[in-house]
């Protein structure tokens, strides 16, 4: 594990970034306790840490002993604090040093922990102001390093698909195709899957997270495959829906018109562009040709190191995309009874225009 | 999925114990978000949702869209709200109804998501007062249907041992290990592996939560490996020590140690016995070979929708076993640049003597 995240400056970029952000919140320090954004600050990841910046950045790392050599090589320029209580210790730190404002992450710390930092804190300790979602906004913006384990995750999700594809064939069933697909990124160097693959066949189409089942793909289904792979961290997002030995009119009709609405919506994704107007230019002519209602979903999602993070992009949501930063385009339309189509790419929003990450083709394929 | 969670009534009785709980904490109401207790209590698996049960017993499940076809399956007997603020939308209705007190799961809601209920509790409405963990404290004790699921988890991970034991020989790597044993898993039905497998081959096995990486197994190595399968959403959990093409003198030693622990840790396991006595049971005998130092973790814990969950056992918890509570019996020896070994069992606290529910062997096997 070490080996697979040397420290390297990037880390210590960010940090320097969160910093600025913590003084200019006036605050005198930042306690981060959500595990990706340690792992995004420092490298480490853990299923128990927590990380304590000052103003001026200089920054203490706190881990259990189980992570304490993992996190000496993935952070070797930080101080170590070993102990079981975190993000507690952190606390103490910061009071014992005289902060008097200490910024937390009001969107993952819990009432009832809440309540023990602040007695870890003291009467006369620092107060505990939210620091808002800070850390998620600096990680929407990627780095060439990022994009490059993004590019690796997407790469190995478009290998999948071309060793399953020559497999697909009525009387496969939606599990065995998730296993299938799965397996495969794995064999192609994946950590694992980015998320529970979809798999859904027929009917099963027309429910957008549809969990896979024993349901056998039959003669003249459309067969939504969305899946993804993760590597060094980095999630991938690949949806892809192909006909099953022929392809009636309406199926053809539905296909076209969402392909059409999603390279609407990557081709609208540069920066400077509200997500609202990206989402808007995949739905319109879904809703020009009577699907509105067929597409009850956002057009896509920010992709890092998580599988959902920020941006959004949903009719209702609203913000400026920026260069390099990576998202999804997923339209899809869903009838219930008969099936769906779904295409989704990951992306990179770039100032000569969107780098498609995902390169599998979108050609209506018959299997 | 709807097939393999019917409503049963069980959930029903869940709910009335736990309205029973909320009478008796003198609140109007609960207001339950943490997913996996949404589950034990209403049989819906969602990644939205939340629950609102009133001290008379009636109870309001929200979730959203995605979800709603598989809520209405899975809970057929109760009023389900369709909408994506699952937990506001229930605040609302508690407030609507008159509620003065809303019990809250403090250790799940967020400082920044508290904030947004009592808003919408509004100045008149309810009081936000917390919980406490007593969906988790109920989750304790199984039933005999959710000890049926881990039975078949538990064997499912047998079976797995069994596929992968002639493939280990000097020269496989701890990856192409742990790949094995989930491939072989899924293969014998899991929904998938219950935690990220350990696979820890030679001086690595001194690292308790060693992530398998690319060293290959070597002859006189002892292997470590810590696996389990995810069934029906239960979770099941063994370790197995083995050695590689011989067995050194210090490593029979410790091999014998450690499994004597075991099993003085299984057989202390009984109704009314303190979690810190099973602890010590099986800690004194490692302790009295002078090797208290190498044993740095608890000896086990509970087990059920989530892999770690209340009991914990260790030196410095407390807490009565009863009937029905499965637990996981797990010392281990770590020896820093030389190897380690642990050994562990799911099993179920039962009043006639502990039922195992892994049962690959604990003799030494030389592979």
């Amino acid at each position: 594990m070490a080996d697979e995240h040397p420290e390297h400056p990037e880390h210590r970029e960010r940090r320097t970034r969160l910093a600025a952000l913590v003084a200019a919140a006036d605050a005198d320090a930042a306690l981060i306790t959500r595990l990706v954004n340690v792992r995004y600050l420092t490298g480490l990841a853990a299923s128990n840490a927590a990380l304590l910046i000052r103003a001026d950045g200089v920054a203490v790392l706190a881990t259990d002993a189980r992570y304490a050599g993992t996190a000496r090589v993935a952070a070797p320029d930080l101080e170590l604090v070993v102990d079981r209580a975190t993000a507690r210790v952190l606390v103490e730190r910061a009071a014992a040093s005289g902060a008097r404002r200490l910024a937390f992450e009001a969107h993952h710390v819990t009432v009832e922990r809440h309540a023990e930092l602040a007695a870890a804190a003291g009467g006369h300790g620092p107060a505990l102001v939210p620091l808002g979602h800070a850390v998620e906004e600096l990680r929407k913006v990627k780095d060439e390093g990022e994009i490059a384990l993004l590019r690796r995750a997407c790469a190995i999700t478009d290998g999948a698909f071309d060793i399953v594809l020559p497999t697909l064939r009525p009387g496969i069933t939606e599990r065995e195709i998730a296993v299938a697909l799965e397996r495969a990124m794995v064999d192609l160097g994946a950590e694992g899957p980015a998320f529970a693959s979809i798999v859904a066949a027929g009917p099963d189409g027309a429910v957008p997270h549809h969990r896979p089942g024993d349901r056998p793909v039959a003669l003249g289904d459309l067969l939504t495959m969305d899946f993804g792979a993760l590597y060094g961290g980095y999630h991938a997002d690949m949806t892809r829906t192909v006909a099953v030995g022929r392809v009636a009119d309406w199926q053809r009709e539905v296909y076209d018109l969402v392909a059409a609405a999603q390279r609407a919506g990557v081709e609208a994704a540069r920066p400077g562009a509200d997500t609202k107007d990206v989402d808007a230019a995949a739905r319109d002519p879904i809703r020009a040709a009577g699907h509105g209602d067929d597409f009850p979903h956002g057009l896509g999602h920010g992709v890092g190191l998580e599988i959902h993070e920020a941006p959004l992009l949903g009719y209702d949501k609203t913000g400026r995309l920026t260069d390099r930063v990576p998202i999804t385009a997923e339209p899809g339309v869903y009838l219930a009874g008969r099936g769906g189509v779904r295409i989704e790419d990951t992306l990179v929003v770039r100032a000569d225009g969107p780098e498609i990450l995902t390169k599998t083709t979108k050609d209506l394929l018959v299997v």
